[in-house]
């Protein structure tokens, strides 16, 4: 879709400015409520993963290998932000999500998650929050470090809500065949793991497992496999999240405190190649269905509920990124029920996120499979 | 949508001629690759279930409480045709599907399905032809009873292919708690099958059961729950099948002879209402998977594939009706690969039959839940 720049200019840094406009952007695309067209906002990105918007019409863009990347004015800033700290950048690891404070305006606080490394292949999401001031990161500090192990499926999206965030964690590919004693049915540790802090990573003490024993105090739901995007809904409050499943399990779940979502006992999927069984069952009492599935999977990421004004018609509706899928699915909901989901730009490549940018429109970070330099863009409505 | 006509007034016959526009017919609806409208065709059906084009221009609707309708000149004739077999016309039991035969011009030859009075509250699926002259059906002859007790549930599509025609026939509602001991599981009756047959309802000798001890000759494949869709792909002529699933569990599958689809041994639906578990697991070894499922159901019936004119992007997708959906649903393929289906239509009614009209519209048969004046409607494109 877009013209491939070496990737030895994307590591030197240059700016990467938008000088002709894409293929896709004279394409129009149609849909059941809108039509779109595609542009290109900034390219030259090595896997994007995180997006971010701050007040003052900058955007934060996180590359997986550990750069924070600045976009003013359209043009991708050529030095990355300093003060990142060092990421397990092997396999899916690396620099992942960025949130800035709801607060930003005044404490200027950016919050990142990355695998951090722990010594050998050792690695497991954390958050750190610092200050960005004169595009460098300052007084960064960790506030949350996830009791897992293992390799890849880390999770890792932030949002914020009221005076919490909540953060989510993968279930780093422990075994399925383990069934019930499986580290996600187990929560006294972190994997496969929403968790509720406040914003400077301590636990609020009506957390649903404050107390109890050896569990882990941060745990707010528990039971999922790889939660790659998380969302909180502008109206109702409600928390979403969608996790990145088995073939034919990737699962939208509703997030309600103290409650499982059964990895891997129960669900839908199989294993990807083999074909072969994984749970021992779809539904389990004690153990919440989702709410979507998508069938064939479309390797969720990044999710958004869609409030703006340039797609009156998409307002409420979920969108999550596919991977695998090569497309944005949207996800269209009566309160708490989907009605059914939508394939939007089937093709377009990877969608690692997906926002609502401060205008309205609609912005996807796409990530390249091997890191070819790759674009974010944006959907923009044709009246 | 339509405007409703008191059902005396149907059931007395009158001529419900399409006098003016209804509310839909000046809506756009927009969709990925086409925009299109909904115009109505004819109206005034109680419960329409299947629908067929004669060579002439005249098109063929069956009532479910057992009358064959003719629509000619964009007029639903007062007068159904005579010489239809009395139906049991109890629950979902009555005339159901209507297939005229591939030379109709020259041998004049119409198929029905329609569930037979058996006595008392027995009934079962079955097939006549017979010769449709001056409107009306003489030469009735049954070639086809299925061996079949129990509730609902009667399949009832009928496809040529060539010197075969396929009827489908559904699991009669025997309690999936059976498992392995559920009739749909023991070809030595017709529970759950889909039949293929010559055109004279004889049993080809190469069917996959022929001389298998007490097997049913007729069966060419077997472990469906209720397929009410079934549809030749007109390039491939491979055999495509949808069955009415439980919740989360209605199902495309890609129809091979000898092969075993699983009800109620293993599926992805739990029970409607109490969400119970109903399978012992998603997948099995000699059990085939689907091609694609709904999450949420959408209670499939009619099925298509597209082919014409009136519609270049949607040319090989699968078009399945929803009832309970109260939706179309186009499935775009990739060969033998579901892809993503796109919901069309949301809140048009319960689509009981989709058919691809001789103009290259298609065409929806709208089913009311009680029994209201339902209407045939087509989607036009909107350049």
């Amino acid at each position: 879709m877009v013209a491939r720049i070496p990737t030895a200019l994307l590591a030197a840094g240059l700016a990467l400015v938008v000088a002709v406009p894409v293929t896709a952007q004279s394409q129009e695309y149609g849909s059941m409520h809108h039509r779109f067209r595609v542009v290109t906002v900034a390219e030259g990105f090595e896997h994007p993963w995180g997006m971010a918007f701050l007040p003052g019409g900058d955007m934060l863009v996180t590359e997986r290998p550990g750069r924070l990347r600045i976009v003013r004015n359209g043009n991708l800033l050529p030095t990355p932000v300093e003060g990142v700290p060092p990421v397990f950048a092997v396999g899916q690891g690396g620099l992942l999500d960025v949130v800035p404070h709801p607060d930003f305006s005044s404490n200027r606080l950016v919050y990142l998650t990355y695998s951090k490394p722990q010594g050998g292949q050792a690695s497991t999401t954390t958050v750190v929050r610092g200050r960005l001031e004169n595009d460098r990161l300052t007084n960064v500090e960790e506030i949350f470090v996830a009791d897992t192990e293992g390799r890849g499926h880390y999770g890792s999206r932030i949002v914020f809500s009221g005076e919490y965030m909540f953060v989510s964690v993968g279930e780093r590919m422990a075994s399925p065949a383990l069934l019930e004693g499986h580290p996600a049915q187990d929560p006294t540790n972190h994997h496969g793991t929403v968790n509720r802090l406040y914003h400077d990573g301590t636990v609020p003490q009506d957390n649903p497992f404050v107390g109890q024993g050896d569990i882990e105090p941060s745990i707010w739901s528990y039971g999922h496999r790889n939660p790659q995007s998380l969302a909180v809904h502008p109206q109702t409050g409600d928390l979403w999240e969608a996790e990145h499943g088995p073939q034919g399990g990737d699962e939208v779940n509703l997030i309600e405190p103290g409650k499982n979502y059964g990895w891997p006992v129960v669900g839908f999927g199989v294993n990807y190649g083999s074909g072969q069984r994984i749970h021992d069952g779809t539904m389990r009492d004690g153990m919440e269905p989702p709410v979507h599935l998508w069938v064939p999977s479309i390797a969720t990421s990044g999710m958004m509920i869609y409030d703006g004004d340039q797609f009156p018609g998409w307002r409420g509706s979920i969108f999550v990124g596919g991977l695998a899928g090569e497309l944005l699915s949207r996800i269209e909901m009566d309160g708490q029920r989907a009605l059914f989901d939508e394939t939007l730009l089937y093709g377009i490549g990877r969608v690692r996120d997906v926002r609502q940018g401060p205008d309205g429109y609609i912005y996807l970070a796409i990530d390249d499979r091997v890191g070819a330099p790759s674009p974010i863009v944006r959907l923009e409505p044709v009246r």
